[in-house]
């Protein structure tokens, strides 16, 4: 029973998040009524990240086991051929041995948000970015996000929803850099909480604004509190772009 | 009477060009009913480009002319405001004396063609981007490019439709690099015929997947013969980036 590994890029506006649901459209269910569409056989697929409704990939990775065995060029094809109408699409297929597991293999996630830091709104970019009009100073969002890195209860930076069974995460880079207007901050962990990279991003942008020091957010982080969290930041910004085997 | 430079961003997607008509929304009909909106005057802007519908500016500029004196700043801010539900925003004003003109003192425009090379249809960025999957050779596209560039009858890389009194143009820049996945061409000239970007760039991508040679193109330019055009490239990967005056 051959296994796939599949790396995935898809525009998290038109779905309701990664996850299969009964209802509205997922990234999981159009991936995998594309492998029933040309293979005939039933699958689930397991993914290396469960990402929220808004939030994008260039980078995911899911792994998918078929009765058959076809050709993994073929399998990327036929998936894109019948997901034309999605923004979904399978940028590269590998057969892969049974001991690759797409989530628990994984060592590191990547991800990478993107704000779009002018007076006007986002308009070419709208939907990828968040648009902050106050100007940010991404040294000091830096400093603040140094405060975050390593191992810590993340209990503040996580959703109320979160169903991991420890708040203790270890973040191993919160990187800040602008680009002209854009300010970008990349994440790595071996793995996150829930809303964890958009909390994070809610509580830098303050400190970009000046409305929180660096010792501000590193108390928030020592509250151990999600009712210190600072406003979370919306999806649009967030791709999942890359995981680390 | 006070004379407003506006520099303006736009998703063509939406919208049935950039020149006002009747019916379908236009980028100018944006733009003017926004002006309105905030100041009670009709008005007709003029404006350095006239872009078809899907073709997206960045650097768009337009002047108006307002009866009242409002601060640049504040016509900036309230066109923004009342275009929110637009895909048109104003990115900077500056009042200008009346001897400026946003089509007629243009001295040369920028135009950035975006390709993306890749199997998988375009995903995170359809719609601004043209999907190619054959690989493309940056370099023959390049040496087809080189072929283009300056004082020529672009009679076979202009519209039918195109109004301009003649088919002579300068073409100074017609630059092709690779990034990634992504094929970039810049191109800018002091003004561009209708289509004309759109038509080299056909031609550049046929090249490219070594369909035509360098000379082939020189071939189909000496023809001065709209039908010796390659198919037009689609407007999505097109974006106006820059006047200059």
């Amino acid at each position: 029973m051959p296994r796939y590994k599949l790396l995935i890029e898809y525009d998290g506006g038109p779905y309701a998040g990664f996850q299969r649901q009964d209802g509205p459209p997922t990234v999981q269910g159009v991936l995998e009524a594309a492998v029933t569409a040309f293979s005939g056989e039933e699958v689930t697929l397991k993914a290396a990240g469960r990402t929220d409704t808004g939030v994008h990939a260039t980078g995911q990775v899911i792994h998918v086991d078929l009765q058959k065995d076809w050709p993994a060029d073929t399998v990327r094809d036929a998936m894109n051929a019948h997901m034309r109408e999605e923004k979904v699409a399978v940028l590269t297929a590998e057969e892969v041995g049974e001991d690759f597991d797409a989530r628990f293999s994984a060592t590191k996630r990547h991800y990478r948000y993107t704000i779009l830091n002018r007076r006007p709104q986002p308009v070419l970019e709208r939907g990828y970015v968040w648009g902050v009009s106050k100007p940010l100073d991404e040294v000091m969002m830096q400093a603040a996000a140094d405060r975050l890195i390593g191992h810590h209860d993340f209990t503040t930076f996580r959703s109320v929803q979160c169903q991991a069974n420890s708040p203790m995460r270890t973040l191993d880079v919160l990187n800040v850099r602008r680009e002209g207007e854009h300010v970008v901050i990349e994440a790595a962990a071996r793995s996150f909480l829930h809303n964890q990279v958009r909390s994070l991003v809610g509580a830098l942008k303050q400190a970009g604004e000046g409305r929180l020091t660096p010792d501000d957010v590193e108390a928030m982080l020592n509250a151990r509190d999600r009712h210190a969290c600072a406003p979370v930041a919306p999806p649009d910004g967030l791709v999942f772009t890359r995981v680390d085997y």
